[in-house]
């Protein structure tokens, strides 16, 4: 550990360029700036976020991809006091820098840090002085301030949670994105309420986190939709619930919610994206105080919605990494999850070795994985 | 009084056909059916929900319209067990039946008695054993179940809540739909919290009622935006208030506000309607917690929302008659007028003989009225 803060050599995955497979390469990590730290990613996991970024469009490329993970501090460098080497950590693509008028604000976990909000991952491609600390024949961008696809890792110390030195770091890599996003989406942003019913479109690692919020929040009738019914046995694992694939349907997936719930569900939560499908959603919750809440941004024209839709008494609205403050938040649940408070197996279909990244995000592609933790 | 529950020949303001003033005339009223109240309409007033119906695309025509008044109990049908001649009532056009699984919960306004959801004003056009009450050279449609351009009218028992018999009718009237939808977006649907800062998208008599909600609701700064700088007085009239007149200025409005609150308002309330206020309003809301309740339709394609914009924490819903279940609240917040919790006087611009009601339109049509009373 003689290389403490200074500059290391170390492998990561990098994505060249759009729509190709990415390279697992020697990178060299720059040494450390004030407030930032170094991490050894233990495990790191992957969702459409790393793969949507892999579209001609993205101005970040060469990129290290990878947004949750867990680690164990290397280093950390000048004027870092919350971080010492040893320390079991979990990176956050969300800031909590504790003094801007969103960290001061209990109505959002958003942060000033985050120059820019046209995307929840902001323009954290660099580090904050416009600087990287990766390169491989040339400059590497970050990727929403955490590239956790590297054997190491440089963040902001705003954007680290400390977790238990007992804390399983293949599972709790989960609260980096997955099951936060999820479960905080349904007990913090719908506020799922007792006895309620309530559905979820796409079974991935973040809805089935939902299933997990709803079953917390005790909803008394879960629907699930998706298109590959093999995914249902995930969901039918976390308790009693209603399966649905729109293709076994000779009707539109929300006439047959609104028929089965008599009117529709009070809580939704969209995570496939795409207008047709937040369509869909918004259709399937009832008037009175129907609650669709949207997690995926595909870039298209979005929804469009009409006056009376919402005057008929529906809401709409969104989440991003479950409206969880990282930094305060993450220690929590990875305590929840020791003690039992909810179980992450569910979310886990496979594990692989880290430089078998492409092989995680082909099942994903092929829509066979919920998530893939790939161990470093 | 020798007529009571029977029939009887009084004057109403008839619409025969869209685009045509209103034509008064005398109606015979049929007999009181069960559950049925006769009022003696003592008050009312109009807004542009009477107005958009003036349409060729309108259904129930020839009618009587009106939604919002005050007036005295003439007689009662059978099994009427809640009203008594003399009492002082308020017609409401969200019924509440106690029954349906929307009254029997705490989350909504609405009421099953309305048998189709595609407007607030349902299908209540005829009375619910589907005939009407009123008939002028042929039958009349009811309108809203409340039907107030008339010196007397029938309201369903579910359709009316009874007032202190010291209640101020000419003013109490404005119970029936302005003030209390204004007043009930901002405290019961947007939460408003204590120093927040808030904006209203038009000022007539329901967006000044916001105004006041705002006030009572603590706000911190309060923003009025309208194309008419005469209505200003009147918010100026209920404390300090930012006025801005899109025409005055050589920027988007929403741009405008943004700078003005550096980032977006918390709370915004649109109420002029239309795609392109509705974008005006959910732009001029800050990301991470900002609010925008709608509450008028205007029948278009309504509001293209991007996924991002919401996952960015932002929350769009919408509002009819303020989330008040009428028979319980009304009373309440006719008491609180009584008690000077608010004032009423502020919404009324124009008081009118009842025969004056085309004149009305005219005033409100020209945009020089926030609410014009007629009295009969």
């Amino acid at each position: 550990m003689g290389t403490k803060g200074k500059v290391i050599k170390c492998k990561a995955a990098i994505t060249w360029k759009a729509n190709k497979p990415l390279s697992v390469e020697e990178v060299e990590g720059a040494s450390l700036k004030a407030h930032e730290v170094r991490i050894q990613i233990i495990a790191t996991t992957l969702c459409h976020t790393d793969a949507h970024v892999i579209h001609p469009q993205f101005e970040g490329f060469p990129v290290i991809l990878g947004h949750e993970a867990a680690g164990i501090v290397e280093s950390v460098g000048p004027r870092v006091t919350n971080f010492k080497p040893g320390d079991k950590v979990i990176p956050l693509y969300t800031p909590q820098c504790r003094k801007c008028k969103f960290c001061l604000s209990s109505h959002t976990n958003f942060c000033g840090k985050i120059k820019h909000f046209k995307t929840p991952m902001g323009d954290q491609k660099l580090m904050e002085d416009k600087t990287s600390r990766f390169t491989c024949r040339g400059r590497l961008y970050h990727f929403m301030g955490t590239s956790t696809f590297s054997q190491y890792t440089v963040v902001s110390d705003v954007n680290l949670a400390k977790v238990d030195d007992d804390a399983s770091l293949e599972r709790v890599c989960l609260l980096g994105c997955a099951f936060s996003t999820g479960y905080g989406a349904v007990v913090n942003i719908a506020k799922v309420t007792p006895g309620s019913t309530c559905a979820t479109f796409g079974l991935g690692g973040v809805s089935l986190s939902a299933v997990i919020g709803y079953k917390a929040a005790e909803a008394s009738r879960i629907i699930v939709i998706d298109i590959k019914s093999e995914k249902f046995t995930k969901a039918r694992s976390l308790g009693e619930t209603n399966c649905l694939n729109p293709r076994d349907l000779d009707k539109p997936i929300q006439e047959v919610i609104v028929e089965m719930t008599n009117g529709g569900v009070d809580f939704v939560f969209e995570c496939v994206g795409g207008a047709k499908i937040m369509r869909a959603a918004l259709d399937s919750i009832t008037v009175g105080w129907g609650v669709c809440t949207i997690r995926v941004n595909v870039g298209d024209n979005g929804l469009s919605v009409s006056a009376v839709e919402l005057i008929m008494g529906r809401t709409l609205n969104g989440t991003s990494f479950g409206d969880w403050k990282g930094i305060d938040s993450v220690p929590k649940l990875a305590a929840d999850y020791k003690n039992k408070k909810f179980d992450l197996d569910a979310l886990v279909s496979h594990t692989l070795a880290s430089d078998k990244v492409n092989e995680a995000f082909d099942v994903m592609y092929q829509r066979k994985s919920i998530r893939t933790v790939l161990l470093f």
